[in-house]
């Protein structure tokens, strides 16, 4: 198996996005490629007495930064380490894509060059929330506006990774809501509640409300892309929000600085449960090959978590469970809009 | 003043809204009227060894229940607690009204029998969220579909009421969105952002992203209410998953437990600031006289709070300002309308 790394884009691009293609070289069982600028890739591994022996390094010419558009990936930057990795990927001389760069570049490029599963309608950007159950949150930004049918392929999506990665039997698939009830929220959450109630190869758990996630309400939470990155982004703020006001009442005077000292470990602990760094990163569900995308945060040790993430995603088969189930739900839609047609009077 | 209280509504009702109504007119300088079943009040009370005495009780028959549809307040229980106070709020036989009951149907019976101050398009309701530098969320929950034109009396209601109640001068207000740039989130956002550019009469400071939130990014977070609602009960549940974790963490060893004893104070300090009793009730911002919706969970603490906030609601005029402010934006809303109609190409 080999993994492609796009070396050049997150914010600590390249030297810890090098090491974490070395690390993963030399301790998963995968052949490592990586992206970036010749030069400065070798400039900087003979600085850092990096060696690149176990790497096969391609060469791109430019980058794309956080604030380029998202088109410009197929356009402008066809030239940038994230492009090209994009197209070998298509091109089969991979079989997964990792970069820690602009997701919406990233999202724009896996769908227009690596293309979407058959019968796949959005790809959706999948990420865990790190809480003691994980909750695996769809969409969390790929799709601003969605329809049930999308929800509804979020959640057989989201079912099928949280089952093959997280080797749960039947993932909790619940619909974030403003209430639990049947008929709360907007057309949106009313009528896919409908669409998933009762599914006999869906466990659909109904409407969840937001102050649940930190509790397990369910392993899969399904929600519009506004919505979702909304809720992604608070529970971040609000983790980094914790920790800093434990800090700082630890450090407020002398007695409690001293059993603050001995509370510091404790308190890493709660932090590194919200470290993008353990929980590798997320991958864009619903493209032909799998792509991750790692935290633009990230270091060495998150870019040998995303390979690993990336080595599973392949092994267990996830994107033929998708393309199987996605090939039964254009049929059935399909069914479904003739049927109503069908049902429709007849104008003269 | 004369304040009146709902005390059958709520999870402590009635004995801790009695106990909340006796404090408030022993100790704020304010008539209270509390509103409910004369008899079990009375046997409560002589039960309790709580006098009376200072209180106006006015008899309701029934209450209105967590499960209740909103508009029963105006059909099937006419005669509730809920409802018999509303009434005597519209009819002036009080200044501000406040329950922790229902709050759909509080919000129904505040528009439907006390109605909205004149140019109000919707009442918003108006969540304090009690970090270090407070936000007043707007709107919470009332209104899951808002317009550009809502949002715009969100911001300037919102803006009075901080000013007037945290005494700023100039409340900063932000949009909640996906991102901060002036382009980012659906047509409303955009269309807000570019409503409330430039204006001299509002601090407007653009979009703000939820990570933010904790950090003291804006005064006023103007918001539909499907996401103000969830963003509200997503950081209570991150406030009571923090606190529960970090008390699992200190009491998980003897080193830790002994060092954690002597955390506890603090940890309950981090609490506190969560807490809904220390902060009354969410205003219904632009009914025509202050309604409080008090928290469910409210105790006599809270309830004074509450009380307390009504006053001050009162006597700095915000539904003055509002009512000024709501004028000159009808007669600004119908002057574009009609510009725009005089754009429009004539059909024939």
């Amino acid at each position: 198996m080999r993994v492609i790394i796009d070396v050049m884009s997150g914010d600590n691009a390249p030297l810890e996005l090098i090491r974490g293609a070395v690390n993963a070289a030399e301790e998963l069982s995968v052949d490592i490629t990586i992206v970036g600028d010749q030069e400065v890739i070798r400039e900087i591994a003979e600085k850092e007495e990096i060696s690149l022996e176990k790497l096969t390094i391609v060469h791109a010419d430019s980058v794309i930064l956080m604030e380029d558009k998202p088109l410009c990936v197929v356009r402008e930057k066809k030239d940038s380490s994230m492009s090209v990795g994009l197209r070998m990927l298509a091109e089969g001389e991979g079989d997964a894509f990792v970069s820690a760069g602009n997701t919406g570049a990233l999202l724009a490029g896996s769908t227009l060059v690596v293309r979407r599963i058959k019968g796949v309608q959005r790809a959706a950007i999948a990420t865990v929330l790190p809480f003691p159950t994980p909750i695996l949150l769809m969409d969390s930004g790929a799709n601003l506006v969605v329809t049930p049918e999308n929800m509804e392929q979020f959640a057989y999506m989201g079912s099928i990774y949280m089952s093959k990665i997280y080797g749960l039997e039947a993932p909790r698939v619940g619909q974030l809501n403003n209430g639990t009830e049947y008929n709360k929220g907007l057309p949106l959450q009313v009528d896919t509640y409908e669409r998933l109630t009762g599914r006999e190869d869906l466990n659909f758990i109904g409407n969840v409300e937001s102050r649940e996630i930190p509790f397990g309400a369910c392993d899969v939470l399904i929600t519009d892309g506004f919505t979702g990155n909304i809720t992604l982004k608070l529970t971040e703020g609000m983790a980094k929000f914790m920790s800093s006001t434990l800090k700082s009442l630890f450090t407020s005077n002398i007695v409690t600085k001293v059993s603050g000292l001995a509370m510091m470990n404790k308190i890493k602990e709660l932090k590194k449960q919200f470290d993008a760094s353990e929980h590798g990163g997320a991958p864009l569900l619903g493209i032909a090959k799998p792509v991750i995308k790692a935290h633009g945060s990230s270091d060495a040790k998150a870019i040998k978590s995303a390979v690993q993430q990336a080595i599973s995603f392949v092994n267990t088969g996830i994107n033929q469970e998708i393309a199987k189930f996605s090939l039964e739900f254009e049929a059935k839609v399909k069914a479904e809009k003739t049927a109503a047609q069908e049902v429709q009077p007849q104008e003269n």
